[in-house]
């Protein structure tokens, strides 16, 4: 049972920021060979989704962890407000469209996950629709997993409520992050705790389970997802193929 | 009137390659902080396309000038033998798909252009047929160009037919490129001279001009594309927007 209260959204106070930032480089350049490698082999696809609260960083995880890998290799989604033509299809419509093939590497910056938080925080779904939707994510996920060698890898970027407001203030005071601002944002924090429940309920019945990433601090954050990113690469053993002798 | 016989693939002799090679990383830092401008502004959007024949660094390329790019910003599409359902369609079909929305920079390793090159090369479709589809060329970028403000900056990757020999035996000598080997690369080959007729006709016939770069040397083509990439954006003389008072 994950309980959020429980888990720290800090870096641990015995770490070095600056080896860990030299690390996540370190890392990323690793994560950028083994896409490669997963080209080459086009046996695994690799789906990494994001998903947290406004500024918890899920764009800046995005570019730190993958930033050494080559676009043809690495692609990005976002997944807004759903359009009307999306609305007018079932909630997986528009992920399953944009799931990894073999041998590359897709991030979801938010996801079909959105479908049983906000619209159950705000009350547009009830409980059975949630729970029917869950059961279908856990469906889908496996999907991807048996049929396509698709692996599924979860990322809640754990950040405090007091961190949030830091931030947005930030927002407002950098010129240069004007353009991240969103008024929308402060109201959607007044349901804070309602959203705390919501992410308990999908950390403790999802099949595929979650990664919690203590994102308080970007450079710890950082570092978390993509030792987690590296390592699950390298568990896949992969080597290079041999010559091909033949059209 | 382009000849490519009269243009060098090879890179001027006084220039330094290591001094480059710095300027490339710089410009390729100065490419990412310029998206995530234009991201901001929501403006503009830019369309990379890559043409070249075998082994003249298209993937490389994009590698090596968007790597600081945060894949959230920028794309990469590999077109290559359509499908049984692309080939239902009209040419541009699966390509319109997937042009840039405003904000996003997207990169084509092939494109369209295929349509009028591998097809004419080996008389799939005659001059006719090519005159036509040229014309659709034409009428297709500027549909991009003055109905969703879309850049089209398009390169000709250039190598010498023994600089392609070279590359292809390297392929299938260094065992990490083993996969990017074809053995039906060396049949392609033989249609070299008709390949640069195919090249030249598009070169003189496309309304957007094509950037030819000598692409013998890995590290001066990357700073050619760089180049011109970040100048493009520069040229947008964009700033960042102000703060935004109301939902």
């Amino acid at each position: 049972m994950i309980q959020l209260a429980e888990i720290s959204p800090d870096a641990p106070a015995d770490i070095n920021k600056d080896e860990i930032k030299n690390v996540v480089r370190e890392f990323g350049r690793d994560i950028s060979d083994l896409q490669e490698l997963l080209y080459a082999n086009g046996k695994h696809g690799l789906l990494v989704v994001f998903q947290g609260m406004d500024t918890s960083g899920k764009d800046g995880t995005t570019e730190k962890v993958f930033r050494y890998c080559t676009p043809n290799g690495v692609h990005a989604f976002s997944f807004k407000k759903p359009t009307d033509l999306e609305f007018a299809h079932d909630f997986l419509w528009r992920v399953h469209k944009v799931t990894p093939p073999k041998g590359k590497i897709h991030v979801f910056n938010r996801s079909h996950y959105e479908d049983i938080l906000i619209q159950r925080v705000h009350d547009w779904i009830d409980d059975v629709k949630r729970e029917k939707r869950m059961k279908a994510i856990n469906e889908f996920e496996e999907l991807l997993s048996f049929d396509s060698n698709t692996i599924v890898l979860k990322f809640y970027l754990h950040i405090s409520k007091e961190k949030q407001k830091e931030k947005l203030e930030e927002r407002m005071q950098v010129e240069r992050k004007f353009w991240k601002y969103n008024p929308g944002d402060w109201k959607e924090r007044e349901h804070w705790d309602k959203y705390m429940e919501a992410y308990e309920y999908v950390f403790n019945n999802s099949k595929i389970p979650w990664n919690i990433v203590p994102a308080n601090q970007r450079w710890y954050r950082n570092y978390v997802v993509a030792k987690k990113v590296r390592q699950t690469l390298l568990d896949l053993n992969m080597t290079y193929p041999p010559l091909a002798t033949e059209e």
